[in-house]
């Protein structure tokens, strides 16, 4: 997948340098482009923002530098996403849409907001990653391209990307411990220690069940409603769950 | 208010150290601490990870490296907060509620999570930024943090925050435009040229209204819910916009 990124702040992008996603492009899987609307200024300040029509203390981003970026980085026929409060929310199954194509547009804006020919002239779909205001689009566009690269084809280990989808079933996942068995008084769930795995998966079911009941009220009630294909050990112990306060 | 971070990569954070949380930081009103945990592991290969308890494909963070780095920078009795799919959703109340205090501790999970009882031990909040899953804590807590940070008294400027408060009213911004008036065939809406604010006042409430109806009924029926001081032209605009279909 290409990602074209357009943004004012070029170098807050290092996050998307490391890590699998550094991994990812050194597989030849994902290639991140970074390009600065300043560039494409044609003021001699460079300037990219001006004050809006019919008042408001903030800046606009302005029209030119980005439709001249976009124009030459070849956006048009692509999906062109901007980055904004008023978006679409993001959830898993639009990281998975977005993770479909080959290519990618992100617009991060900045100031108090872009000019709304911007949106109309490029088709642009508005995604907010979540209720809350922040001081650009760059944080957001790096919790989308991380949310969304990491579902491209080959990025995780086929066994994370297997169980991942086991555990994505609607539930939020049980408690998990490592070594050492007993840390500063602390002891790891006896259950987990035995080896018998009906038991494990069964009290991870459980836990999974009352930490979503408990979390998430609208995922239990979906979880509950969704037909499935539960063993009499499962079901007994939805029923348990389902009695709790 | 000061910030440590808690992260195996701390050089994913160059995004808090831009713009205008750099200027918070310039001004003293932000002081941002990156520890890596992988400093505080004894192992002879600063390993941070094993396998969990139980079976699955992941690694777990241990709990040694994070407890001896929590009691290293003083953790004790400060608000801490575990960036995890499973937490309470970040929203705009909940930042300000957390930019009230004057310390914050953050833990960045990566692998396939963390030992319950680095939570446990520490009475750790657990914090989503979204309905999404994301390669590892560091994207999370880089929107966290400019949520958060940007409501710190003094770093918004005064004329921003009151507009903010003032928009923030529950429904999503109308659309903006700036200069130039005509662009590629594009026009400005006459109505913001005009210069009258009490036209120009009740247009963009009309589309905000519109826009928000649209995309986030949600929103839309809470704002209609509550009471408010509307002028009989507000009214008007209201009844009309809820006949749309």
């Amino acid at each position: 997948m290409k990602i074209d990124i357009l943004t004012i702040f070029p170098e807050m992008f290092a996050p998307l340098k490391m890590s699998m996603l550094q991994r990812a492009e050194n597989k030849g899987l994902l290639s991140i482009g970074l390009h600065d609307v300043r560039d494409y200024s044609l003021d001699k300040h460079k300037k990219t923002d001006e004050y809006p029509f019919g008042g408001g203390p903030g800046l606009i981003m302005t029209c030119d530098p980005v439709f001249r970026c976009l124009e030459d980085i070849g956006a048009a026929g692509k999906r062109i996403v901007y980055m904004s409060p008023k978006g679409r929310m993001l959830d898993q199954a639009l990281a998975e849409d977005y993770a479909k194509e080959e290519d990618l547009v992100i617009l991060c804006g900045h100031y108090e907001g872009i000019d709304q020919r911007i949106l109309d002239g490029w088709q642009m779909e508005e995604v907010s990653v979540g209720d809350y205001i922040l001081t650009g689009g760059e944080p957001a566009a790096i919790v989308f391209v991380d949310a969304v690269a990491r579902l491209i084809p080959g990025v995780l280990a086929s066994k994370e990307a297997a169980y991942e989808e086991s555990i994505y079933s609607g539930l939020l996942e049980s408690p998990q411990y490592t070594k050492p068995r007993e840390y500063r008084g602390m002891e790891v769930p006896e259950v987990l220690l035995n080896g018998n795995h009906k038991a494990i998966h069964l009290w991870q079911f459980e836990q999974a069940l009352r930490l979503t009941k408990e979390r998430r009220p609208d995922l239990f009630e979906k979880f509950i409603k969704e037909e499935r294909t539960l063993t009499k050990e499962e079901k007994r112990i939805v029923d348990n769950v389902l009695k709790l306060l």
